[in-house]
């Protein structure tokens, strides 16, 4: 039996970053900080955060004995970041710095006199936030086009963790369209590394693993992928998932996890692989 | 019987400006008016500014008794614009709007520091006054891309007469490379929508006229196009080509021309099957 785990499995950069941050303010043991929403879509993570004495919270609306908010790597609207301040807390900015730079750009364009359009999903934090930047004209576009929207001059930016794809397709779409395009390709390349490894490493095995939240977006993407090109391609969140008989009579095993997965459970998942496997 | 004739036949915006306002310089009779390369590739056409003294130079080099130069539609490079103006000749300056503001864009994209990237046949009379604007590191690409030359930063003009799926192409295989893009398109669609009136006048009619040169690329591309849809379909060059024999039993008729084919060549058809035919 032979289990390859893909390079870019787990935490990315910009993950990594805002853990790390969370953690080193933890260790202050000042009283009165929260994260804003879970630090990552880990339960392990945020518990662990818990036990130090951060909890997460949904909303500052309503809540006492604020000192500071940490902000996590989707970042947040700008009219959030007013508020923040404005009730006399402070903001620990655990936001992705290639988000920051999407903030930047949107922000940019939208002083440029372009309308911005923002290719990504409507929902998703991180877009929430890129809106906020974008000014009143703006769209989010997923996969259906406002063609009646859009106008002579637009500006692009894409949620950090689009696949390529999406933005090639749009691209051929509007370009008939409007006159003049400005794209600012804000797509992370390790989503698009981690898509890249995975997609060769699906390939070559008998069974495919992809460990992260059910929650999150690109461990949802990775497995659909996995699914497309392995037909024994499993979504699990921890190592106990694992069945006995989901291994019999594979010889080559794949792993692969989403950005927000600890090294420390993909780690989990091998051992528990090469115990009950075989 | 009843004649259609394409509202986009022949001569396109640019071309027909052009021929303007060389016959207006011509009506004035002043000595010393030479047209830098011929006006348009029509031989009737050249002819008829010869016979009022207008006639084509390959170079201004050498030639004596020039008092002003008439530039065509595709625009020439910067420094030779400036040499004529040097030498104290006057420029009568018939580029194609579009063409202008194809070199307008390539200018500014080069003064924001944007590589300039321009589509199109390097060769070609227009590509070549556009690269004058572009600055020295502007690229010309016609099929493959030169992605080692590629700078993150690129700026895009598109040679007028290019189909839209050209840039499509080409935007889908360099969004991957440059961070930051941003694209004019120059694309004048007077072409696309010839192809497109012509399509559904081709479907509607008995019998189809496609007037132009037999090697003149777009009226062959006309004629191709009309002969999938009505299987009587004539690509001519004059009048006197149509035999009456074609015409029996037709009652829809249907006439499209090049974008170098003159009106008068395109009403003289009209007139000749009005003569022959029913």
């Amino acid at each position: 039996m032979k289990i390859y785990t893909a390079k870019t499995a787990g935490f990315c950069f910009g993950v990594k970053r805002a853990i790390d941050i969370a953690f080193k303010v933890a260790k202050e043991k000042k009283k009165g900080i929260f994260t804003l929403g879970p630090i990552i879509h880990n339960p392990q993570v945020v518990e662990q955060l818990k036990d130090k004495g951060i909890y997460p919270i949904d909303d500052i609306k309503g809540k006492k004995g604020i000192n500071a908010v940490i902000i996590r790597t989707h970042g947040i609207p700008i009219d959030l970041h007013n508020k923040i301040l404005s009730k006399g807390y402070k903001i620990i900015d655990a936001t992705c710095p290639f988000v920051k730079k999407a903030q930047f750009y949107a922000k940019l364009l939208k002083e440029q006199n372009y309308q911005v359009i923002i290719l990504g999903e409507k929902n998703h934090p991180e877009v929430k936030s890129l809106m906020s930047y974008a000014g009143k004209d703006s769209i989010v576009v997923d996969s259906n086009i406002p063609f009646s929207k859009l106008k002579s001059r637009i500006g692009i930016v894409v949620q950090t963790t689009q696949p390529i794809d999406a933005l090639k397709k749009f691209l051929s779409e509007v370009i008939g369209y409007s006159k003049e395009i400005k794209i600012y390709n804000t797509i992370c390349n390790s989503t698009a590394l981690r898509l890249k490894e995975t997609e060769k490493l699906a390939k070559k095995v008998d069974i495919m693993f992809v460990v992260g939240g059910k929650n999150s977006a690109n461990t949802t993407q990775l497995a659909k992928l996995c699914k497309s090109l392995c037909v024994k391609t499993y979504h699990i969140e921890t190592p106990n998932e694992i069945k006995k008989s989901w291994l019999k009579g594979t010889n080559i095993i794949g792993i692969t996890a989403g950005a927000s997965t600890p090294d420390w459970i993909i780690k989990e998942v091998k051992k528990r692989i090469g115990d009950i496997g075989g």
